[in-house]
């Protein structure tokens, strides 16, 4: 029987009577897949896996393991369902966000560049605990990143796109009152036309002097030019997994700004991410198998 | 009239009628102690401001910043009380500790290091999340660390000095059947008898392969040499703020081994710890004012 399941991993549950094959992004793609139903994308493979879309003449549902899927879209032929991969990186992008925040506040470069000189000078540093956060994007990543900034007592302030007061979420319109009072700034938000240069040079000249801007969800949200101006004098400070251009090219003046620490966008990426999707993937086969209505649907 | 109360910060409120000189332990004290009945011993600032302990005739209380008090109580005059700085930097070495995980779990080094060569180059990476982490020292900075601990999902587990059934806490003697089920092993220990060579190489060996030592706590806990064989063939890893020997002298293999990420004891020295000393020491002030009883006081 050909397969009606294509997957990125071999260990994963699959019903009875579905036979499943395996693609993991890497190698190529499996010979005969005139049968498959169900298309699971290897994750952050680039841009060989969404091709294969529009090249499985049974296709029913893509089930991608990103949370943002505005690139897959166009390339779903009609009557193809599409699922994201909502909540599966929350952790691991909530997790990188503070190793991005400690590393700037607690001068995690500078003791790195010391022990390759097996260097011993002691300084004391800024801390987190205490600090005023601006969390602007709270969805379920920014609830994950919240917990771990109130378990460390920094004082968080919510930001959405809109305001919801009932859960203290403040709408981005306010950012221009809120900024001046938030020694910490992080960004959790998608790509949208609405959050693209949300934070130029007026949101960046707003925030006090030595304020950390942290990046964690697309690059486009903040004006590089604006960033690199006030951080070039050391004004303010950010901490970015994600920029714009990405990938951030060599000899770009940004990689060399004292006081920017640059991750090449891999926030999403880490360990806990690979049981979690297994764990997805395996339920919606179980409903697929069903006939039950699918998870983390997208509307098209 | 001559000063009462000797501080190391002006900006502290100092009861009506008490004089308040200040010695900050960088510059040199000022002339004229001969009434100094309480003295805040500067933070952090090496061997000189204990000296002073022997020079203060009047002197009654002797007020240390720091948690560990072991070196000041052989220098104290008969009568002279003592309280130390317990709780004041548990945020800030807690908050320490998760920038010492996350930068070994999430490969921080790496990144600053493609970061000064201007390099995108991308790769997943490990995780806090689901991380199996033994908590070894359970008072006031290991439940802050806790808190962080759990906030990021990991699953800890407790062990203490002494067993205690009722609130989890596992002894140090069952550490040789709990070490084999630790990702991530954590040390915040004093330095007593006790604690010295508590992590040698028979407990190194008990770790799983990959598995990560933190020690914000002091140096000794660990066999430094027990550490070294296991990291250098990359079996182990470590995130160290404390080392034995302290300061780690130039040229110490320990310095440059992969998979070791050393910081030169700075955990307690953070931005948060200020206000809190402040804040102590001002109502140790009010308290003796009014011959109330001190809080933080040591036993001797």
């Amino acid at each position: 029987m050909s397969a009606r399941v294509l997957l990125p991993w071999p260990d994963i549950d699959v019903s009875e009577g579905f036979g499943a094959a395996c693609y993991d992004g890497v190698e190529p793609p499996p010979a005969d897949l005139g049968e498959v139903e169900f298309y699971v994308l290897p994750y952050d493979r680039g841009p060989e896996p969404p091709k294969l879309i529009g090249e499985l003449p049974s296709l029913r549902v893509v089930q991608a393991l990103s949370a943002g899927v505005e690139t897959l879209v166009p390339l779903l032929p009609d009557g193809v369902r599409l699922a994201n991969g909502r909540g599966l990186h929350d952790l691991s992008v909530a997790e990188h966000t503070l190793a991005l925040i400690h590393a700037a506040q607690r001068d995690l470069p500078r003791w790195f560049a010391q022990q390759t000189r097996g260097e011993w000078t002691r300084e004391h540093t800024r801390s987190l605990a205490d600090s005023r956060v601006l969390l602007v994007g709270y969805g379920s990543i920014g609830r994950a990143v919240e917990r771990q900034l109130v378990a460390a007592e920094a004082v968080v302030t919510r930001v959405a796109s809109r305001p919801r007061p009932d859960e203290d979420v403040h709408g981005v319109a306010e950012l221009p009152a809120l900024l001046p009072k938030a020694d910490i700034v992080v960004l959790v938000l998608p790509d949208t036309p609405a959050t693209r240069g949300l934070i130029g040079s007026d949101e960046l000249a707003a925030l006090p002097d030595d304020a950390l801007v942290i990046n964690v969800g697309r690059g486009t949200a903040i004006d590089t030019e604006a960033l690199l101006a006030e951080t070039r004098t050391g004004r303010l400070r950010a901490g970015l997994d994600v920029v714009d251009p990405e990938p951030l090219p060599a000899g770009h003046p940004l990689w060399t700004v004292p006081g920017v620490v640059i991750t090449p966008h891999i926030a999403g990426g880490s360990a806990s991410f690979y049981p979690r999707a297994k764990k997805l993937v395996a339920e919606q086969l179980r409903r697929y198998a069903k006939g039950e209505e699918l998870l983390n649907l997208v509307e098209r």
